[in-house]
């Protein structure tokens, strides 16, 4: 995600004892060394930039560099880690600096491109490129900033008539807090599936660190909505429960105003919340707590966050209109999807409903009677509101917004919301996938709730149908991690401008090892 | 210096106790930090880039920056050391990283030239330019790099919408090995020489470090043709014997083929001679260590570096033909100066019987007949070799070479070799400055030895105004140090093809200093 709203008299609330108890649970990384295994270049074939392989790894011995001369190396699948190499010299002593340009890509089109040229929405300050002068050669040269990559750019930008350069030792230290001896083996014999559930859990593996990044590349954050995800396919694989409670409770310690959970946290220079507000996302926080309970039955936890859980359904209630449904508004209140069209009322609406009912469930195992009669309350009151103003019987789709937008994203919220029994539900989405709304969806995030919508309705072959149409599509390209946004009948689409600025190893996109592990292996 | 040329099976020879003795002699630098005097910018005026001063530094604070935005600042004199900020940020809190580009000058025309535009001869890996990626903010950034410096131009790259950066505490730790405490007060009237006795203390004290460099910025190198006048200017102000003795160890410790002194040397990362051979620069280590002894009376030293300064001697004699005339030959040999027509022959005899002179002066010390005997001789032999062959009585002057070229060069150097009487060499001064031949000097290195020389002849008079006509025309420029090349005719020459590129902060001219405190003062 990126975002570039921000809330007026921004005050955040820290819990002290929340937050020491999530720095007690840091993680220590495992750290593992991995070295390029070819040497190639980078060039446009048809419509995208490819890496193509020349020589094996080993043929760097040998070689030497010299100005405007550069080496393309691929690291063989997608990294996060710290690089270093060592750069000698041949022929005379050096007279003067290394002076190199690194750039890093999790897809060629890095490489490819002109970082220069970037137009895009989101700072290029993203772009994982570095300029280097090494005054003193030989030289063990490790880059102090972790990079998410498996292209690996050097440009000789000078050395000096008298010398050239040598690389050798080039490596890199990834580090994760995802430890892959926990991810049982897959019994399974489709090999589309195979592939889907090793990408998964490589995106998951990539992304897990100090917390539960978006992506590595960018923005290296902590959203509530990757963490919901993430958590489910991490139940599912690495099972580091230890890493969801430390993000629970970071977010419970660092509210905003009024103990509004935040859209996302910084964890640098210390852990701190963004002034970044998002209807759904702060609702998250019940389902990342109830998905929790449900896995780990850690009542303890419950009990020291349910308070946090149940303010944000209290504040999001000071939405709801007059006839029970949620107040759309123009600013950026609520994400559920990258598509600037998209109206957000209803699947606000639904988001509510859904995160309701876990909240009804954890109301009910605390003996919180007070306030599971109010959360009862208020399900009927949301209930009644959708049907009765967002629900177009004529259409046979719920609509949103003052000009009744009907989307994909709203249906698949309400189906998840489970206002209707299983049968509606079902025919609501086959309904869906036969009329095809103009208004869709754009990233794996917003598939990955169509999907657990399929499976909940046990529409099983739609589900892995369209998991195969989509995931399937970027297996197909030659992912080595699933990307934060993408688009199987176009390609080229950018919600910023430049495709070099996408991060391909994003959270969000990581969970068909979760619907793989949950609902398709017997 | 920055020169290309190379040895042949390059087979250099270390004496581990000269070395071991020299490291014993690295000095500690003395630290001192400074700070920014005001915000300004730099824009181009009539002929040449220049700073305007906007703002006292005060002024920074408050003011913040976004992309595109850029903050330039002047450091009030000519500065070698590590530069430290802290990048703060305003708005939201960072989501993305800060990328900055920073442009460090001398002058302001390193600012104000775009450095992808340079296509000069020596290695653009000199341009003091780094681009930088903060991550976390706040953030104290101190670069690892050593600049030379007075201006510094920050370039905001990229921040986010969502904040801005701020700058403070920018800083610059320098360092040098000079003490200023140990240089006498100047008790002289003349404003001029006041001037360029400050000037050339400052530029010596910045060029010496660990070694005496010849230039804080470029290249950052040992070189012997600069050892030896500023080991001349360091004992008239700084008195810093040590690290002439240090330097003269290295370079007997480290010599080339069959024992010769190398024309340079590098520190990092150990110390080792270049391949880089000059004949008038190997024999200068005689120079070096006449002059050390002369002022220190260090007869140990003398003792034990002795061997390899006479085998100097006996390896430049190899170049001597058959009528007691250097060899003159179309490689680069021999220095003298940066001017690409200057034939050297006629500069290289007269260098040697210099330096012979001098050798002569150091057997007799010694007590080394058998020696002093062959010194004799070949003094005998190379005066009249050149009163015989490079003497052209019709003209008056040496010359030089198959095309009997008569420059400046030759004749300075003559004049200092003494093959003539005073008289003589007074009325070839005079000849010279009222002819001019075209074949001149570029360098204040060269411009040096032409004001030892009239100061020599007891020509005063000709040589303040020769002092206050070049480095005085520097001076006028506003100089902090003096530079590596001046033409005053030509302002814009540069034998590199960019000004850019030039070192400001020059050892080999920093002499003025020396003779006023050895000719001027009374």
């Amino acid at each position: 995600m990126a975002i570039t709203n921000h809330l007026e008299n921004f005050c955040p609330k820290t819990v002290e004892a929340f937050v020491q108890k999530a720095e007690a649970l840091t993680p220590t990384l495992i750290q593992k060394t991995v070295f390029p295994v070819s040497l190639g270049t980078v060039f446009w074939l048809d419509d995208d930039w490819v890496y193509q392989k020349k020589e094996p790894i080993a043929a760097l011995n040998g070689k030497s560099f010299g100005k405007g001369e550069r080496i393309c190396v691929d690291f063989g699948d997608h990294r996060v880690g710290y690089l270093s190499f060592t750069l000698s010299s041949i022929g005379s002593p050096p007279d003067a600096p290394a002076y190199l340009r690194l750039k890093f890509g999790e897809k060629p089109c890095e490489i490819g491109e002109e970082s220069e040229n970037y137009q895009g929405s989101i700072s290029s300050s993203w772009i994982q490129e570095e300029t280097l002068h090494v005054d003193v050669l030989p030289a063990s040269v490790r880059l102090p900033r972790r990079y998410a990559f498996r292209y690996l750019e050097i440009l000789i930008k000078d050395t000096s008539p008298k010398y050239r350069v040598t690389f050798s030792d080039i490596r890199c230290e990834t580090v994760t807090s995802a430890d892959i001896r926990n991810v049982s083996p897959l019994d399974l014999k489709d090999a589309d599936l195979i592939d889907m559930d090793r990408i998964s859990i490589k995106t998951m593996e990539d992304c897990m660190q100090s917390v539960f990044e978006d992506g590595p590349k960018r923005d290296r954050r902590l959203w509530i909505g990757d963490l919901r995800l993430q958590a489910l396919a991490n139940y599912r694989t690495f099972q580091n429960y230890d890493l969801v409670k430390r993000c629970l409770y970071l977010f419970a310690g660092l509210t905003q105003n009024r103990g509004r959970v935040g859209a996302c946290l910084f964890l640098e220079p210390k852990p701190m919340v963004d002034d970044t507000a998002l209807f759904d996302y702060s609702l998250f926080f019940v389902s990342c707590l109830f998905d929790y309970y449900k896995e780990t039955g850690d009542r303890e936890t419950l009990l020291e966050l349910w308070d946090t859980a149940y303010r944000q359904i209290e504040l999001s209630s000071e939405r709801i209109g007059e006839h029970g449904v949620v107040l759309d508004s123009d600013d950026w209140w609520c994400f559920l999807d990258w598509n600037d069209e998209l109206n957000k009322q209803a699947g606000a609406q639904a988001v509510f409903l859904y995160t309701l009912k876990q909240a009804r469930y954890l109301a009910e195992e605390i003996g919180d009677a007070d306030r599971l009669h109010r959360i009862d309350t208020s399900l009927l009151w949301l209930a009644k509101g959708a049907k009765e103003v967002l629900w177009d019987e004529t259409e046979g789709f719920f609509v949103s917004g003052t000009k009744r937008q009907i989307s994909w994203a709203s249906q698949v919220w309400f189906v998840l919301a489970g206002v209707f029994e299983k049968s509606q539900n079902q025919a609501l989405l086959r309904r869906l996938l036969e009329k095809r709304p103009k208004v869709g969806m754009v990233t794996p995030y917003m598939y990955h709730h169509f999907i657990e919508a399929l499976f909940c309705c046990e529409m099983r072959k739609e589900a892995i149908d369209q998991m195969k149409r989509y995931w399937g599509g970027m297996v197909k390209e030659g992912a080595d991690c699933f990307y934060e946004i993408y688009d199987p009948d176009r390609k080229d689409f950018s919600p910023y401008g430049s495709k070099i600025i996408h991060s391909y190893c994003h959270a969000w996109s990581g969970t068909p090892t979760y619907f793989i592990r949950k609902y398709v292996i017997p």
